[in-house]
């Protein structure tokens, strides 16, 4: 027996194309790592009878259904009319519920509009969940086969609801399937060559399930695995990875849900070294990434975004006539912008990017998409330049910074 | 009569947690550019049963179905063979699809695996899609009353073909539904207090449709109409912004689909500045959002990423006596970093950050969530501080980003 699971997520916003729902993924991660089996997402849009027919479906599909969003205090808020019909009765005003919210805008020094009193309405035998974070209650009701659990659509505010109300209930059920994953890390071959190389792990029904996901260049091979327990469920995973480790070879470069950014970091943490950026193309995207991972300030000093030329000149030390006579992306350049970075934080290692992202900026000899790169170590400089396809702003610079994560790391 | 659109995301990395499904809120936006109404996305596993049922549901309810992924080579990519079970037949293996896949390979100097020869096998009925910017050709086929097209999931692949291929043909299908939309960026009330303004129009049913969005701070008023054709559509959506505009006032600060960064950028531009940024806590995202923005370079001199002292010292000019005083996370080191950005980069206006994104670092003086802030002009410096909650270092980062586009903007 199993425990399953769907999510919905619910808004005009997203279905529309306005708004990219991070919330299904999330919640599917953390039901997961408790044992529910997650089947679908579905994302529906306001609409009373979308909406009524999306709850309906997922509840006699699912034992557990987690709905975010539809729970503000304006009209297009419907989740809680729509689950009052569907459980056949009307809303029903809970007083608990409306002292959270009144609470919360008042500890903010907030007025208290009437219409926030829409959201202390909950459907007949729901029971509310507090939302410590923002002022929409959560609540949880049975429906057909599936507990419904409706919160917030507000990321932060979610999170904690489910954190602190949701799960504790969802492991209460019987039937809960403990599972495992394990991640490992893969760089250089094509995701057709690492399959053929992996080929007899992937059959349908395997157990442990072996699948690969590509994603900005990394593929991913993920094993999961369930068992009557969750260290059962791991140690048939680290089975796996282990008869999979010598097929990766050089391929793998990390294991576990570490990204590139993280790898990176923790590679030249290892080696002693601390690392600056000089970014131009890139334009603080890598230094965004570096930075989102915590702890990252013990091997990042800084970095310099040069957009202009006297930013080159005057920030990093580039010489006015290597810009004269190569341009501002070129080898020589880039190399003179990795040196400038290493010297002024005192970094041991600087990496240099500068081209052209696009859509204007591209020439016959430069076309959009022509970056050069720069690594400076203590034992000296090394530059190459790629050709990316234009594809797009946004993939020339991922690209770009992807090659980055190669370089630092040593591949 | 109205063209119903769903869309399908296929993958276990998606459905357990592993990855983010971006193409279906792109494909929605497509779909619905051209008249389609989208009521739903599903994000399914790749096991076989799940599929199949999931395929089967959303052709039984729309006219148009799109689906990315599983179309890889690998046995786990399994969209063509379930797709052949629900037509009844098995797989044909198509030549023009092969010698695609091949010439592909081939042009990009790679072997041709014997497991990439699946790609070129095709459900029976169906026509190929041919993949200009990898190996996995997709397909269209006619499924109950939904015409189902098969993408791959990689986006810049899966973009192409959806405009040359399939856009052409839904555009020809009788009954398409001509759409509008605008969009009202609002920055200033609560959710609430906004839904109250405005309640009038955000009745169910309404013609154009009006709703609101919540996204990191900034608030949208959507307003979404149908027409007899594009234009109409537009006509009956710019006579409700009419309506809105008075009851918005001072609250509005752009309309369409300007984003906070180009909201910022095209403010400096208008009035003649450039600018430059010196980030500490926020670690190069506000510069990387900026750099995203095509043609952000002639506003945005540059910037600097000074997490250690020494480069705030080195490349800011910040005076070491005011760093021993006051600490990194204060409103003089603030203002010494907009002031030395401001000089250094020979900009008109510059911004500066300093503070504790977390998780590590706070004291009880100065929690997790501390930021300072300076803003430099040629009139002088402006200096604040904020406390944000401490929900995460993502959390922390975003909203001092939020604080930045809200002090560039005049707000």
């Amino acid at each position: 027996m199993t425990v399953v699971g769907e999510i919905l997520a619910i808004g005009d916003e997203l279905v529309h194309g306005a708004m990219l729902d991070t919330n299904s993924k999330w919640l599917a991660g953390e039901l997961e790592r408790i044992g529910v089996v997650v089947h679908r997402f579905t994302v529906t849009s306001d609409d009373p009878v979308e909406l009524r027919t999306a709850i309906a479906d997922c509840c006699a599909r699912a034992d557990v259904v987690v709905a975010t969003g539809g729970l503000g205090p304006t009209l297009d808020d419907r989740t809680r009319d729509v689950v009052a019909e569907l459980r056949g009765g009307p809303l029903v005003f809970d007083p608990v519920a409306w002292q959270q919210v009144q609470d919360w805008l008042q500890s903010r020094r907030r007025p208290v509009p009437e219409s926030n009193r829409r959201q202390a309405m909950l459907p007949p035998g729901a029971t509310s969940i507090p939302n410590g974070n923002g002022t929409a209650p959560g609540f949880e009701v049975q429906l057909g086969r599936g507990r419904f659990f409706a919160l917030p659509g507000v990321p932060r505010e979610m999170q904690v609801m489910l954190r602190e109300h949701v799960l504790p209930v969802v492991q209460a059920m019987p039937g809960l399937l403990p599972t495992a994953q394990r991640w490992l890390r893969v760089l250089g071959p094509s995701e057709a060559a690492l399959g053929e190389r992996i080929e007899p792990f992937m059959v349908a029904g395997r157990q442990p399930a072996v699948g690969i996901t590509a994603s900005g260049g990394l593929l991913t091979v993920r094993v999961v695995g369930t068992g009557t327990s969750t260290a059962a469920a791991g140690a048939a995973c680290d089975a796996t990875v282990a008869e999979l480790r010598p097929l990766l070879g050089d391929w793998l470069f990390a294991e576990g849900e570490v990204d590139l950014p993280q790898f990176v970091l923790e590679h030249l943490r290892r080696a002693g070294h601390t690392l600056a950026c000089a970014e131009s193309c890139t334009g603080g995207l890598l230094l965004a990434r570096l930075t989102d991972v915590p702890g990252s300030s013990d091997v990042l000093r800084g970095g310099v975004v040069a957009y202009a030329d006297d930013a080159k000149r005057e920030l990093l030390g580039v010489p006015a006539e290597l810009l004269a006579a190569h341009g501002a992306v070129s080898e020589p350049v880039a190399a003179a912008m990795a040196q400038g970075a290493r010297a002024r934080f005192a970094a041991d290692v600087a990496i240099a990017t500068t081209g052209i992202a696009g859509p204007g900026g591209g020439s016959a000899d430069k076309p959009v998409g022509t970056v050069c790169f720069a690594l400076a170590r203590a034992d000296g400089v090394r530059t190459w330049m790629l050709r990316i396809a234009d594809l797009g702003r946004a993939f020339v610079r991922d690209r770009a910074v992807f090659e980055c994560w190669k370089a630092l790391s040593g591949r």
